[in-house]
């Protein structure tokens, strides 16, 4: 039996960030194919069935494949940069998970299959639409669309996907795989401040708050830096960077709770002695109303057309992603509320796989304690019990869904702060 | 005798720029290096000695070397997304001009002996540093500092230089070989609107007007653009983008004839739905006054601690390059003028070779006529009957420096406009 953190030591020198502190594993690249590897490699050891769907999920069969099946998992990749447990928390949860369960017994009794799913692509690094997988297996995203979808170096994802092994003619919507599952539960490392500082190691999901990406290209005239006198410019590097500035007074204005962000920009042609010719960034914005979302788009696209015109230069903008506020299953969620009483509910700022999956077919998260509160940066971070006090509750859910008498597995790591034994032994009878 | 039209036809398919229209001709890139390869066949075939020195210039002997040498060239390097005649104009030119000396026989008078010049990395595109070729044999930068200098990839001056077949032991200062110089003229595109519109197609260069270079790095807490409220973010991306939207209107403030320009930016990590840890942004500012420059710098790195200090964040501003400014040789420019007494005299907003040595050696420019007036980008332009009164023009000087009989060759091609033959011959006459 392995233990959740020691699974995690097993990938924390691949893909690490050359450049700087954290990781780089993009999707659908080598270091994401070397992690997949490593998990498939983990689940046959498991004595678990494997296999590579068309849209490039990995799948693990704990039991016998059926009807109604039982689902845990996450991601590998990361965001440029990213931590160590976004993603990878879920999928080391999942396997130590399985240990449990294998150990226990428990899985003799099950009324369900259970399976393992590792989704590519979550974050949208490379081909810029987050939860690629789980859109293109739910067609969230169309086949052709995402097929034409091109990486930085102006690979398409059509040719990366055969690389990876994959057929571009079979990628596309897979209704009967979805059909077969009756609960997915994804567990991952919470990306903001709802569990610091708190009694609380796990929290179960809400929804996940609407969120799309804009992109933002601005053409001017290329020219010399240093013969062109500045009344003569029509300088786009200018232009869009007023409104990158502009940006969180603009979210702030329209919503106290709006998040606006720039993260990536390109200018080309990129020169010290260069007037570029033009500048392009990706807007990412996010509210739990889907209208606050609008508003603080078309402040942004208005003061766009505003600095554009000032400047000199044209700017066109167009939709990359969109994703309205998701709810996740109700039903399924008392479930998880019956066996982890004490745990808070959290809506997420953040997109996952759980969310894309949700509108299909019964969906849940379980988030665990980051006692810093930073995520997508090399400061992510999960203490050790938090980690097993997040696979005991991952256990005890597991074990309702499949329909078997629980193990003690959540009462064994109580999900409180272990530092306080006097709360750790509620806590652990809150988890029940 | 190959025309000075022709000559450039040669390479235009060398370098072009995949991304877009315009070239991509890094310095001691294998571009740079077909380009190189390209002049050294064009000097053998005209029968001149060859050799590369130690700092990678390129020198071709017309005739034996000695004392005093009269040498004239450019350089082969572009900016990413540059044009076709920065740089290559001049070197085209040079050879151009040697068939018609060497036609005219001209050369068996010369009292004087007389080389071709092709400096490397000239823009500063890829190790940052404008004009390394000539600012390393005038030890106007240090060895030492220059073979520390990283490209994007990460990759040292001393590792490049060593794969372009230097020795990096042996880079550095040559005074022996300036002192042998004893006039050196460089012919460039023009890079602004100083003769387009005019009836004139060569202009004598004043002056390089004084011109840095500085490195602005913001840096801030990397998070996650979904789960970090606006008032709990570091952006180094807002933060950085106020300043750049600010630097025309500080430039402008400062003086009307001061240029400030942000072509080059880097965010780390860069993704979409990442708040970004760091960002950086390359600074040029240019003006004849090197205290307007100052004063321009100091506005920009107030508003910069100002931005930094509102968003929460800190910035760091290093200088990568300063040159002031650089008058061309009094001496060296009133003979010219005596060749060409019509060719109205220009100061250079771009900084070039010839300004690095005019300190050193007797050193001068000839301007050929940008009917766009852009540069540094696709735009650039040179009408072909302009290029050949360009190399008219270089021939006359050369001739003069000689101190050989005038051939006529300036006469020959006028320097005015094709399309007003009566000027044409006003202005052919006013070339003497």
């Amino acid at each position: 039996m392995s233990d959740v953190v020691s699974l995690l030591g097993q990938i924390e020198d691949t893909g690490r960030d050359t450049r700087g502190p954290g990781y780089q594993r993009p999707g659908f690249s080598a270091t994401e194919r070397e992690l997949r590897d490593w998990f498939l490699a983990e689940a046959d050891r498991r004595g678990l069935d494997t296999e590579i769907d068309a849209n490039g999920i990995t799948w693990a069969w704990v039991t016998a494949p059926g009807e109604k099946a039982v689902v845990t998992g996450s991601h590998l990749d990361s965001v440029p940069g990213g931590g160590a447990f976004d993603g990878p928390l879920g999928v080391a949860s999942a396997l130590a998970a399985v240990d449990e369960l294998q150990g226990s017994g428990a899985l003799e009794a099950a009324t369900r299959p259970l399976a393992l799913a590792v989704f590519p692509e979550e974050e949208g690094s490379r081909f810029g639409v987050a939860c690629l997988g789980s859109r293109l297996i739910t067609g969230a995203i169309d086949a052709d669309r995402a097929l034409g979808l091109t990486d930085a170096n102006g690979d398409t994802f059509a040719d990366v996907a055969r690389g990876y092994g994959l057929d571009p003619e079979r990628i596309g919507a897979d209704p009967a795989r979805l059909a077969g599952i009756g609960s997915f539960i994804e567990l991952h490392v919470e990306q903001g401040i709802g569990l610091a500082g708190t009694d609380q190691a796990v929290a179960i999901g809400t929804s996940i708050i609407g969120h799309g990406r804009w992109h933002f290209a601005f053409a001017g005239q290329g020219n010399h830096a240093g013969t062109t006198p500045m009344s003569h410019r029509a300088d786009p590097v200018v232009a869009a960077s007023r409104v990158i500035g502009d940006v969180p007074t603009l979210a702030a204005a329209t919503d106290t709770r709006a998040v606006a962000t720039v993260g990536r920009t390109l200018i080309h042609p990129g020169g010290t002695n260069v007037i570029a010719s033009g500048m392009s960034f990706w807007l990412d914005i996010r509210h739990e109303d889907d209208a606050v979302v609008d508003r603080v788009l078309d402040a942004i696209t208005t003061r766009a057309r505003e600095h554009a015109a000032e400047t000199g230069v044209s700017v066109s903008i167009s939709q990359e992603s969109y994703s309205p506020t998701t709810r996740f299953t109700a039903e399924l969620n008392d479930r998880l509320r019956s066996v982890l009483p004490g745990a808070p509910m959290l809506p997420s700022g953040a997109g996952h796989d759980a969310g894309i999956l949700a509108p299909h077919l019964p969906s849940a998260m379980l988030y665990v304690r980051n006692p810093t509160g930073v995520s997508h940066a090399p400061e992510e971070a999960c203490e050790d019990d938090d980690a097993r006090a997040g696979v005991a509750a991952l256990v005890s859910v597991l074990e309702n869904e499949l329909g078997v008498p629980t193990t003690g597995g959540a009462a064994s790591h109580p999900a409180s702060r272990a530092d306080e034994p006097g709360q750790a032994d509620t806590s652990a009878g809150g988890l029940r």
